[in-house]
């Protein structure tokens, strides 16, 4: 199976519908794993994922002939793979910009499922910091990013502050260094070419669902 | 401007990527109107949302003519009437099951920026409801769900239980005859065909950020 990894250094560039829809296989296939199968069809995989059986053997294409004709994935492997490609097989550091209830929320959630993502700091207004403690994370006030971030690597940062404080925030921590966000404060952030943004935007999906309930 | 709504009343069916994308253009002009700014042209909207200013058009198209050729869309009609779209002229009666952390933070956030969202009745477990408060909600143990709904009309149930409960709080909010589900649990869930659910995967986004930022 060597040459699949090769192929996929070799790698184009990967069109962001592919991307979303890849930790969504991993998700299935880890549930597969889950009740002790060991290979699946892209056809079996197509029922219970809803995408059609052609559409899961392109996705997955982009990045080797993980499939065998006639045999189908091989569970485990194609877990492990769809995980390095997500690059889930590193570690990385996350500061937390605001810790109210979501943050701490989301905290709690990645230390219980997501332990590869550590969080080395957090960060909110000075009047909170006393009372903030989190496994061994560094706390400080939001001024300290930037000294936290020249001291330590830090790859992310999830953005839980208010809306009206958002944008000075994503700011802020893109001036730190920061190369990647993790925003849930249902603002679309201006940010500079080199970082990326992932926003979380609570409230549109809320309102996807009034639109399919209005008339129930 | 008649002539829109009636258009939009012989509606056709909308496709998802346009329904998806709607929340996103309430936002954006919802910050127009912060800022005084009273109409808008496709192409501006377009420079500001990343969207081409014919696929704008096109999705806006989907509701009525609400652009006028050489004045734009006018910003507060156009908010107000996509709001109206998405139901949320209405107002809709939410239960959460599950009121751990994260369940606490999504009510504190819904009750400070989607008042048409009720919170009316609060579920946990038995020995967790003692402790639970939450403005005018009804707090009781999940097994009270069924009689609560036979009781109230419930529009909504926000699911914020531990993945290994997802399923089952989905059965039986189902089974209470709820139509509509806010899905936190990172499962995606089996619901029956009049059921609308709309799923926040926060591992997934995550994921997606490890992606973009594994080789930086």
């Amino acid at each position: 199976m060597k040459n699949n990894t090769v192929q996929y250094k070799n790698k184009k560039k990967i069109s962001e519908p592919v991307i979303r829809r890849l930790p969504r296989y991993r998700r299935y296939l880890g549930e597969l794993m889950k009740d002790g199968v060991e290979r699946i069809s892209s056809g079996k995989l197509s029922e219970m994922m809803g995408y059609t059986a052609s559409q899961i053997r392109q996705d997955l294409n982009n990045f080797g002939a993980f499939g065998q004709q006639g045999y189908g994935y091989k569970v485990d492997f194609l877990y492990e793979q769809i995980g390095k490609i997500m690059g889930l097989d590193k570690e990385y550091s996350m500061v937390i910009v605001g810790f109210g209830r979501l943050g701490q929320a989301i905290a709690g959630y990645i230390d219980q499922y997501e332990k590869q993502f550590r969080i080395t700091g957090i960060f909110d207004l000075p009047d909170k910091v006393e009372d903030i403690e989190f496994k061994d994370a560094y706390v400080a006030d939001m001024d300290s990013i930037k000294d936290f971030c020249s001291r330590h690597k830090v790859d992310m940062a999830l953005l839980t502050v208010p809306r009206s404080e958002a944008q000075h925030a994503c700011d802020t921590v893109c001036e730190a260094g920061i190369k990647g966000i993790w925003n849930f404060t249902s603002v679309d952030l201006k940010i500079p070419e080199d970082v990326h943004c992932e926003n979380v935007h609570m409230s549109d999906s809320l309102h996807e669902l009034s639109y399919h309930l209005k008339d129930k």
